[in-house]
């Protein structure tokens, strides 16, 4: 027997494209159940409730929520914020006056934990709430779930990415390193691979934190590429340690900045990039040498969104309210693999989520580490949803030479 | 009379995204005039001609001809090299040996001048050859143009770009600077703010390289912003210079690149973000600065392209062969605006073109020089497409406090 009260519902850690999908499936999927009376939203996250900081979302128009479910990132707004024994005491005080009985994370790893944390203090504190996490994050990397909302997106916007840095590298020649997010997992700098068609196509060369980085060692590899193909592209995870652990960002970084979680810095600075390509200049003499930093451009980009992905991320807020409402009971909801290619969802206890990361297979990655496996394309193509746009090449004939110069 | 032979068409200097819609224009209206006999393409621009490659473009399907009209980035390869009076000595010996009696360069400032060069020589030579440039930048800095063919998808990119990069700001809060391509001309930093709708989304500063920087002012602007929203996000160009016309990213940097045109290497390093965002974090005290060098990803990205550009890319390169054939004439055809929106072609004169550089009007600059004026975005709207996506934001009213907290 579900309980009556009213809903809360908030967005945690770094955006993505599809992150509002969730919300909207969420929204939606209450207003189907009697027992839920108010739907509210917490700007952000648990700050809001902290701050009794709440919309009524009941008073939003269809028309547009469907605007915002197609409006990248967190439209509650987001935090970093983690939850403690105290925190939690505060934040039943506003739940409580505000009659919340259905509490909706939206978030990944880090929100995952802190959702766990105010789970087991409501039980102690004798507050009657169903905790449901709704995973979310560009970096894939939520244990038990074959792959997570959020990452699709992005995954296509660095596919699609390099499609256009490999041309324009094969027009004028030498090496371009580009570096995408992901701290621990590796997924969606291997998603880097995913739109080459053909043989000579970039990315050459692929670097997972998921195994160690030499600097010697990539020095090599894009000597070898490069006295193949006359050019070189490298896809490198910002996250890429060496044989310590240390990441290499930081190695040669003095100011280092931390979240509330602990994690580092590793976006939004050039540092790695700049150290890599002067390895390659100094060390193989190779003049043009570029690097950007994908950053930020790759979790909320507008124009280039999965499909499947945004399906999947609105379908997991509906199955979030279904599990708390029908089932009562808490969990993270995650998706499952099924056939080839559809999935399907479960409710995982929270603490088997939170604060875990999973990282790439093992049979992802190649043995020389400087590449992905056939076995992670077949993963990761769905994911990146349909309608890609495809480069093509001219096929027409060479001229015979008349001059016969070389 | 036209002249009865061959046509060669090269593209040369940084790729666009509809760079091949040019490239197609001409060859699918060369095929409509007998006096045009076979359809060479060099490869890897001047340098083909110098090597004799060249593949013939005749025998390519329609079909794939469309196809590579929608792969960004040259797909004939492109070059950086100048033309000299020995080196067009050595290119009309090929030029003659293959009966070339049209030449179509689409190409930039640099490209123009290069043509410009041939032109002359060819004169000097006796050897009668029509030569047309067909223009292409993202920089969008010809004179006599309104806008160049190529500016319109990376003004899209990066309008789209900051878009994302908006509501990913809104969420989590800080300072957030963008580092946009624009070594002499700001028109594409400057269209950074083209998807702004809300009255408090960003960009809120933009640097523009017509105006003087200032590491002190900047660092003032920010915090002007920051203390009004609680955040700031800057749109930059890498090209910006201090009053004495020094870079600010070369200030700094001890080794610096030239091309053969004497051009700094401005992009594919993370050099200027660094700076600024040390500033902004030592200067304010604000801990969350993050910069990405929007790089080469804007310049060649296949999901997110004008199709007024594409348009416009595709006619320009049949302009020029009409010019060339039905005409006689020699020259570089110009893009002038009509209407509200319309444009029309013209031929110019190539040493009105050649090696001249447009910069923003002062129209389309604010006095402060750190933001773009209406102005400005009524002449760069039409540019970018239709079709655009667009963010919503939530509309839900605020619920009342209970426990009455700030």
């Amino acid at each position: 027997m579900a309980m009556r009260g009213n809903v809360l519902i908030a967005q945690g850690g770094g955006p993505t494209a599809v992150i509002n999908q969730s919300l909207i499936g969420v929204i939606n999927e209450c207003k189907k159940f009697r027992e839920i009376e108010k739907i509210y939203g917490a700007i952000h996250g648990i700050d809001g409730i902290l701050n009794e900081e709440f919309v009524d979302l009941s008073q939003e128009t269809s028309i547009n929520l469907e605007n915002i479910a197609n409006t990248p990132s967190s439209a509650l707004l987001s935090t970093r914020r983690k939850a403690s024994h105290e925190t939690c005491v505060e934040m039943f005080k506003v739940l409580s006056a505000h009659n919340i009985k259905y509490f909706f994370y939206i978030g990944g790893n880090d929100s995952s934990e802190t959702l766990e944390i105010i789970l087991q203090e409501s039980k102690k504190a004798n507050y009657d709430l169903r905790c449901i996490h709704i995973p979310k994050t560009i970096d894939n990397d939520l244990v038990l779930n074959d792959h997570t909302p959020g990452f699709g997106s992005a995954a296509r916007f660095v596919s699609q990415g390099f499609v256009g840095i490999n041309l324009d590298n094969k027009s004028l020649g030498g090496v371009y390193i580009g570096i995408v997010m992901g701290r621990h997992a590796g997924f969606l700098t291997a998603s880097s691979v995913l739109g080459k068609k053909y043989e000579d196509d970039g990315p050459h060369l692929v670097y997972l934190p998921e195994r160690d980085f030499s600097i010697e060692t990539f020095v090599n590899d894009v000597k070898d590429v490069y006295s193949k193909y006359g050019r070189c592209i490298v896809a490198i995870s910002e996250g890429v340690c060496d044989s310590e652990g240390t990441p290499i960002a930081v190695k040669y970084c003095k100011e280092i900045e931390r979240d509330s979680h602990g994690n580092l810095q590793l976006s939004g600075n050039g540092l790695l990039g700049d150290l890599l390509a002067h390895y390659i200049k100094n060390g193989l003499g190779i003049k043009r040498v570029r690097v950007d930093t994908f950053g930020y451009l790759q979790r909320s980009f507008i124009e280039s969104v999965s499909d499947i992905d945004r399906m999947e991320a609105r379908e997991i807020g509906e199955k979030a309210v279904q599990y708390a409402v029908i089932y009562d009971m808490n969990g993270s909801v995650a998706i499952k693999r099924i056939g080839d290619y559809d999935i399907e969802y479960r409710l995982e206890k929270l603490h088997l989520i939170a604060g875990k990361t999973k990282t790439m297979d093992e049979s992802f990655i190649n043995r020389d580490g400087n590449y992905v496996t056939e076995a992670f394309l077949k993963y990761c193509k769905p994911l990146i949803g349909r309608s890609l746009k495809e480069p093509y090449v001219l096929r027409a004939p060479k001229v015979e030479k008349i001059l016969a110069k070389k």
